[in-house]
């Protein structure tokens, strides 16, 4: 398995999968596509007939070209892993609030890209603050749900996590609040090893995106 | 199995679900909630906690509120309707496709809103135009795999099918042009008793959106 991803301190996209198969274990090359300096990830996408565009997983002849269908072709890759959740309706659950995350939180999205080595007070917009309050909600009902224990959504860390890994650096980095609950899995996402070997190549990067700055 | 959806002229995203288990034989009953007439969607949406958006899949206490997430779910209740395709790299395909829609092709759903009803030539934007490329792009990509005979994406129907069937519309319904592959699959989507059992449906309401008239 190859995975193509863009630069660990922007790309919010290629670090859902990265971090789904860095914790569950899963062996993978990986290969970083600059989207903004020079042109290999234009050379890629055109050589696989694809938007220009990451996280890319190629497995032999297989190209799969999004975070979500990444996500799930783990998920059946390595059922012993468990990447959803056990109980059909914790796993009904989790992938509703994925496929939110997928199409959804544009606000937030917009107002503040990832930016793992950045730490600054930013005060959301009213569409973000809306954003945030339903982030609440989605943690509350997970609260709410039959799920074995463990500090991730569904208890142990699952693909839902993995959707929703960049928020927790939005979240965290610009001091934005939704809920003691989502304070608490902030801080169970900060401290996995994948999450801080991912932070610590962020760090080393030298490229610099004005436009992902706040 | 209870699906609320809202218009089934305007709706594309009702659309969905609907059409997937109206092709493969799972029974539900349906409850539609107008979204710009009366309040019923957002009393339904407070009551259940969730943003004011349809389709909603409930199912005893379970509530599953994506399109994806919902398709997902009755692949895994109903393995024999194989929703998704049997083959695991046909499947990866069909979800990196399916996935794509459901987070993209944004100038092509806000230039042409899903119609059922209008018959009318619209040139598209250029964005649309690079967006009917893709399209073209992703059917021969089907075409190139190895897959079981039939009319459809994967050969048989199945969920990405689903995913796109809106597309199907907008692309009938406003003149579009995007490739002979895409012509024949519309002609089957369009040809299959459940699209026309949902045309029907459409015309016969009253509800009028302007901001959905081009």
């Amino acid at each position: 398995m190859h995975l193509y991803i863009a630069y660990k301190n922007y790309s919010s996209w290629s670090l859902r999968p990265w971090l789904a198969m860095k914790v569950a274990g899963i062996p993978f090359a990986e290969t970083l596509l600059p989207f903004a300096h020079g042109n290999s990830l234009k050379q890629f996408s055109e050589q696989h007939g694809l938007p220009a565009q990451v996280p890319v997983l190629i497995v032999e002849d297989l190209v799969i070209w999004d975070s979500l269908a990444i996500l799930e072709y783990l998920a059946e890759c390595y059922p012993e892993r468990q990447l959803w959740p056990e109980s059909g309706a914790l796993r009904a659950l989790a992938r509703s609030a994925a496929a939110e995350m997928h199409s959804g939180f544009n606000a937030l999205r917009s107002q503040f890209p990832m930016n793992c080595r950045t730490e600054k007070a930013v005060a959301p917009s009213d569409a973000v603050t809306q954003e945030l309050q339903r982030l609440a909600e989605i943690w509350a009902r997970f609260e709410q749900a039959d799920k074995p224990k463990g500090p991730f959504l569904a208890g142990e860390f699952s693909n839902v996590d993995a959707m929703f890994a960049p928020v927790m650096w939005r979240v965290r980095n610009y001091g934005l609040t939704v809920s003691p609950a989502f304070d608490r899995w902030v801080q169970a996402m900060y401290d996995l090893p994948a999450m801080q070997e991912w932070l610590a190549s962020a760090r080393a990067e030298t490229w610099q995106m004005p436009s992902y700055e706040r």
